[in-house]
């Protein structure tokens, strides 16, 4: 599985409302930032290397992404820039 | 069959709802990604070199492309970037 | 006859429903890719090379270019790419 | 008169129906090419050559430029790329 | 904690409405710069350096950044051009 | 006075009708090309060069630059690309 | 206090409305330039060195800035592009 440029697959985590001492996300957060694993990185694009890794525990925006479901796995699609942070 | 630029040419896989350990776009995607096989290669746009090549079997937008009739074939040229990933 | 940029004339194909083991568009496309054959290839933009040749045998969308007379011809000229593919 | 940038100053031929093995802009077209000499030319915009020379005669679109009137005479000050062709 | 890209990571100051010999925020202005300690800092963008460094004191717009909660701390990611000054 | 970046400041001419020999703006330009003097030369942006040099002769657009009044003068701060052409 | 990019930090004049010899903003002008004395520069973005320096008398667009205040000074920070002239 090996995404196009700048691409990176997820595995988002499963829902959760309190992690002990881990990432909260505020009730009140209209975008809440979501929480995942990268699965698989692109090459980059247009020369500029890719930050994330495989493995890497990443948040990402909302909306980021396009659904996709493989061997029975829930994945996102997005690109690098759509994910906020490394934790 | 030479592609311009950034441009692939994929033959889109006959609409399936199941495969065996394969991928399943989930009903409630607004916008599902396609399967298809790349069968033509464009050159690259800006000195930028493609990353996919003929034989890939790839997903892309629902509305990714442009339909042409060749050789009694149903293919579609789409740009590179509209291919979101290659399986 | 010299396009400026990375602009290239375009002499159409004569419109036609079918041809044997050509290019059929399908009737219910919204946006038909129309045949031509490259005449004229300016020298290309901001260094960029072009990769459409003289005599080159081309789809391009529908409403790309502008029309002009020449010499009794009905020609087309666009930008290369507003060209598809070459054949 | 020196043009700025990758500006072109352009005298309009005068307007005629037909001309003898020359263009002919059909009827029916909405923004139908015009045709002119160029008299002067910039030095070009951030490192890109000109194309075009002075003495050549191009087609522009019908609504490219700006006019001015210079010892009597009607032009058209316009972008190179502004214009299509030199014939 | 590691931002993607040209993300900074900010740590906001209580909000304050006198500080001796610092920044008050006029009442009247419509847009307040916020005032925060930078926490993390990403690698950057295109190859462009980043000018904020961890432990910077910075005033940041109103707006700027989407919140999140990391051990129970409420934190800010924001793109560094988000970033008005460095105290 | 140094303009910033590709800013140049133009002295207007004197409205006038007609010159010997000189440029007139048609009657019925919407939008009539101006006559004026540079005074002064920003050192050009990202690394352009200049084209325009103090005491050239220039049109610009009607509407191109921003009016102020330094000792006695009306002067009018504008990017070089609203230059139209030196004469 | 450190601009971010190519952010200046400019401490605006007290409005008058006449000086000697100086700048008068013409009353009919919507957007009138406003003077003022930059204490504060970027290091400059992308690469692109600045052309402003701490002690420069500016004038800067009516709308330019964002308003803060520091050791009880009214002070803005703009963009250098916001930035029209050095006087």
């Amino acid at each position: 599985m090996k995404p196009i440029n700048d691409r990176v697959v997820v595995k988002p985590a499963p829902a959760e409302e309190k992690t002990a001492g881990g990432i909260i996300v505020p009730d009140t957060a209209k975008e809440k930032p979501q929480r995942g694993e990268v699965i698989a990185v692109g090459p980059g694009k247009e020369g500029n290397a890719m930050t994330v890794s495989t493995g890497d525990i990443v948040l990402y925006g909302k909306y980021a992404g396009q659904e996709l479901k493989h061997e029975g796995q829930d994945l996102l699609i997005m690109r690098e820039d759509d994910i906020l942070i490394i934790l």
